[in-house]
């Protein structure tokens, strides 16, 4: 209890802090936060003859010259989150140079800042034990070539001998191996949850969902391509096919517990239809489940076997037990009605799963937020 | 020999490729290589009165508009390297939107491109086994906290139970623990030299050498800062007594060799003056030392006695065997004086190095050259 009380005084003295400081950068014209909780975006842009703000969740607004032509605009109060934004001057999108931190989505890159608050606060770096990221390869002999993963282990993995539980923790179709540790702030997220006593010291293993990418955009011999959204193969039974070869390394090459009970699977969108499918095809293995805003049905052309009798499959699986099986969903999700369909069929069947309704929809807020509730639930 | 010959071939091949295509994109409007060499920017900005490109090494070029509103220019010949651009649009910085890659130098963030050959060949991703990347906190008694590193390990590191030789590589001023692995292209250079059999496999270890950061922007308590050249502390002896700090932590955690003949320890500006005192006050340590562009007076002020007698302790280290000592300086290098000085104090006391003259001064394409350079000639 101790534990927690401290966290929320780091908190409170977080939140006082930046409310005198500026959010993302000591730079004079990054953004910065007013006491009543709204920031103000400024850019220097003398020549420009209008210049408007993009900012996550909120509609492109038209900002303000002063006679030096510097632009500026002031935000209603910003619930505390990870916000992407940039400018666009003259119809030109534009980065804020005095913010060099910023974030890819596929093809775009934006700027980042975070709303200091109390769930942001999971999401930024504090003064605690912090895990390892390493950007492993693997062989992978079903689909015939080396596949890059990054892979989180605890503080204290490293002076230990013990075993530990495995998180394996899955993208969605606009994501690689990169997304849930960059846009997902899963390192931050994990280190602050085990440093507050909230979770138990955990690995997690992040892999690239995409079978015909074997890493993230500029990591492999196809050069500095900018990525797109079209895959030759996906949700055809691939990754569910050659996920045996990713466990497999990471039980070679990491102390992981072989226990079912420690061993959970989840993932966002298409991330989420892989751990579901991929943890009933394989009853005896995941003692956790985790689907975030999943994309539950299969593709209506797939004559993959995975896919089939998947009713049938659920019922085996939580027969052989299953400690958690987890669903998250936003209320405007346009996968909000499947999910229902699914949570029905569960019901029906009297297969027992905790559900999680947020507000909004299909997007990062969401399962930063799915990944805070689930992991304290994992490995008890 | 055969290898070589192959590595030959993958370069032409690479170049014919490249030439028929986008340089860092497949979207309309990313840089383009020409047959000649040349490379042909674009940037649609209907709206805008003017567009400048910058670009690496060149001055800064007012572009040309067409009926449409889109602006290119198309440069000379590009010797083969990796390039920084980006636009400047009515007096804005302006990232290019059809390129996801970037880097960041300090607080300033560019777009980047490979112009393809043969020297840039070895800064490319080739279907080559790849190392492990691995950002690693460490405790630091020395400076009473905790610190992130970055650490390569070689392809079949994990597969082995062999011991391996290992490089410290140092960043200047400028940079943090992950500035070798961005700027230098460093994992890149190590694979390829690897593959194709002309470097031994090695542990790369890259500290941060500020010892008032714990580790990069945007990965401490500080926040989303945007980073400045400004530190309290350096090349003040508080890196140099630390160090054993970094070595102890990696000879506990990874399997290294422990013979002299099996260390090197190389860095480029202030990182060759910390490789230059460190294995100077160390002399049973190193047995290769590598001084890239090194700043390699010490401050007047100083009062530090890691410093002192560096003529003694240099006579003492080499008296010591010393396998390789490498000195890389660029002929228009504002520390060229400095390193004259350096070797004409070397050549006095008849201490054997190595001397190697680029073109150029300060930048990043010589520090990436000479690692290209130094690290074939490790550990043999």
């Amino acid at each position: 209890m101790k534990r927690l009380v401290l966290l929320g005084l780091t908190i409170g003295m977080a939140m006082l802090c930046a409310a005198q400081q500026e959010l993302s950068s000591r730079a004079a014209g990054a953004p910065r936060l007013n006491i009543d909780g709204s920031v103000t975006f400024t850019i220097d842009a003398p020549e420009a003859q209008w210049v408007k703000l993009h900012l996550d969740y909120q509609r492109d607004t038209l900002m303000n010259r002063d006679a030096n032509g510097r632009w500026t605009f002031t935000t209603s109060a910003l619930k505390p989150d990870v916000y992407r934004y940039n400018y666009i001057v003259d119809g030109v999108k534009v980065l804020d140079v005095n913010n060099v931190h910023m974030m890819r989505d596929v093809a775009t890159v934006m700027n980042l800042l975070i709303v200091p608050g109390e769930q942001s606060d999971l999401y930024t770096v504090h003064d605690v034990p912090h895990g390892t990221v390493s950007a492993v390869w693997y062989n992978s002999p079903t689909l015939g070539t080396d596949r890059r993963m990054t892979i989180y282990t605890p503080p204290g993995y490293e002076n230990s001998r013990q075993r530990y539980p495995v998180l394996y923790l899955l993208h969605g179709t606009g994501g690689d191996e990169t997304a849930w540790l960059e846009q997902g702030r899963t390192a931050q997220i994990v280190d602050n949850l085990i440093a507050s006593g909230q979770a138990q010291p955990m690995i997690v293993v992040m892999p690239n969902g995409h079978v015909d990418d074997q890493a993230a955009v500029g990591f492999t011999s196809k050069g500095l391509d900018t990525p797109t959204f079209s895959h030759s193969q996906w949700m055809e039974g691939s990754m569910e096919r050659s996920f045996s070869d990713i466990t497999s390394y990471v039980e070679k090459n990491y102390r992981v517990s072989n226990l079912k009970r420690h061993h959970a699977i989840a993932g966002l969108s298409m991330g989420g239809f892989h751990a579901l499918y991929i943890s009933a095809n394989n009853p005896s293995e995941y003692g956790y489940v985790g689907l975030f805003s999943a994309a539950i049905s299969s593709r209506s052309d797939s004559e993959c076997d995975l896919y089939k009798d998947i009713e049938q499959k659920l019922k085996q699986q939580f027969r052989q037990r299953v400690s958690l099986y987890w669903i998250g969903i936003g209320k405007d999700d346009f996968l909000r009605e499947d999910n229902q369909r699914f949570t029905d069929m569960l019901d029906r069947n009297r297969l027992r799963y905790t559900f999680y309704e947020s507000e909004g929809g299909h997007e990062w807020r969401n399962w930063r937020l799915y990944l805070t509730q689930f992991v304290p639930l994992l490995f008890k």
